[in-house]
């Protein structure tokens, strides 16, 4: 533990992208008066698909940017990133690091009934079998379906997320599930709540989707809690966004993903 | 022109990742002999949703790489590139620089009979005007029709080329270009002649499909040799291969493009 660390200081939270906007969206909800950094890795996006060894590289350089502008923790809000590069993050970091991977799992075997789980993200994140690792560290009974759903990306960002299109592509990845008999499933990828729509449609009401971005927020005001790092100030914090590029579309996407407009936002250059 | 450029020096090759494969093989096909270096930009991957800038100096530092294994020409297989980074490419270069834009119009100016052209692409390329820019040098008259086709991309790299959800997605954006009565459309991405099948089959036989890829190849050719550098070795020329990443799927998906097993293949590092 870092012994300058101060509550004042702010949290870090970043992703591949701007998916991550969803899991910042979590935090800003339960921890209003924290001032936050966001950091979107948009001009080597996405990390799903690419190796381990790459993913954990990109990841060190943002963890780094973050810890020089002070953080008092830093949240991997990418599902990929965290699948892979958290111990190496954690290696360098003299704040604590919170992924989505651990979070969302507690989230899924507190509601499971039948210890039927199952587990949707990238390509990177399934391969990793960080979900399934990790769940079975906690409860070694539990029977985990993983699948990567990598169309589901593209159709958050270009915004079909309800149509005919979106739906009978979650049903192609989505129904073995149903015969599988899961009662519950992680959304393991940030893009994923913005289908979570189709999603339910596709598996009825009786399988409860977890959140994982949502579950990491309850996570980070818990952890700061525990270590008296809780921003005590009165007025809102403030949100500053740093991006590697201004992608293409880029505030029609951010804006679906944040649920408001991004204002204090600046591009950086790492690699 | 560079005085020590020799008709015994490779030519170089490059694209944001494995998409170029398919103009690669167009290159291998018609030209046998000559030796080619190709590098594939996997850890950065994709360009085409990011910025001009962006994708303007990820591809100097490509060039910049290639130029230093005396290649005798460059050809810029990546459509998002050719769309906005060819003049400054050509600024640094002492080697002729080929893009796909360029050959793709001329070639489909050639066999349109109604001067009514289609382009799909991503939507860097479609929203730079390239192509209509360039189609209008050549001819004002000739109405161009643009549209970008984001899905398919990831659908030609998980091999969805001809299932149900192709077909419906590509009726989703290609069936208003057969209410404007196009008769040639160019496949302005590396990646859609993958989807050549499904595209054709949506649109009906009588629109013609012209490959950027497969002109650009036809034009590195004619070049070469009104420069006086094709090879005149006689066995095969040798194909090299440089990633900056193992992307997931790596095997499965290059030999999905290229139509063959890649050998040669060397990870090195750009940023």
């Amino acid at each position: 533990m870092n012994p300058k660390n101060s509550p004042k200081n702010p949290i870090g939270v970043f992703d591949s992208g701007i998916g991550g906007l969803t899991v910042a969206k979590s935090i800003f909800e339960i921890l209003p008066k924290e001032n936050i950094i966001y950091f979107g890795d948009t001009a080597r996006l996405p990390y799903g698909t690419k190796s381990k060894e790459t993913v954990t590289r990109y990841s060190l350089e943002i963890t780094k940017f973050l810890l020089n502008k002070n953080v008092k923790m830093v949240v991997v809000a990418c599902n990929t990133a965290s699948s892979v590069a958290l111990p190496y993050l954690r290696k360098i970091s003299s704040v604590p690091v919170v992924g989505v991977i651990k979070p969302g799992c507690r989230a899924a075997i507190s509601v499971t009934n039948n210890f039927k789980i199952g587990v949707i993200g990238t390509l990177g994140t399934v391969q990793s079998f960080a979900y399934k690792t990790q769940i079975h560290k906690i409860d070694r009974n539990i029977n985990v379906f993983s699948k990567a759903c990598s169309l589901f990306v593209q159709l958050a960002e270009d915004g079909w997320t309800e149509n005919k299109i979106a739906d009978m592509i979650a049903r192609e990845y989505l129904s073995e599930f149903k015969s599988m008999k899961i009662d519950t499933l992680i959304l393991g990828c940030t893009h994923y709540p913005i289908l979570k729509g189709t999603i339910s449609k596709v598996l009825g009401k009786k399988i409860k989707l977890i959140d994982s971005g949502e579950e990491a927020a309850k996570e980070v005001k818990r952890l700061l809690g525990e270590k008296d790092l809780l921003n005590p100030q009165k007025q809102n914090g403030q949100h500053k966004f740093f991006v590697t590029d201004f992608q293409k579309k880029f505030k029609e996407i951010s804006e679906r993903f944040l649920g408001e407009p991004i204002h204090d936002v600046k591009k950086v250059k790492l690699d």
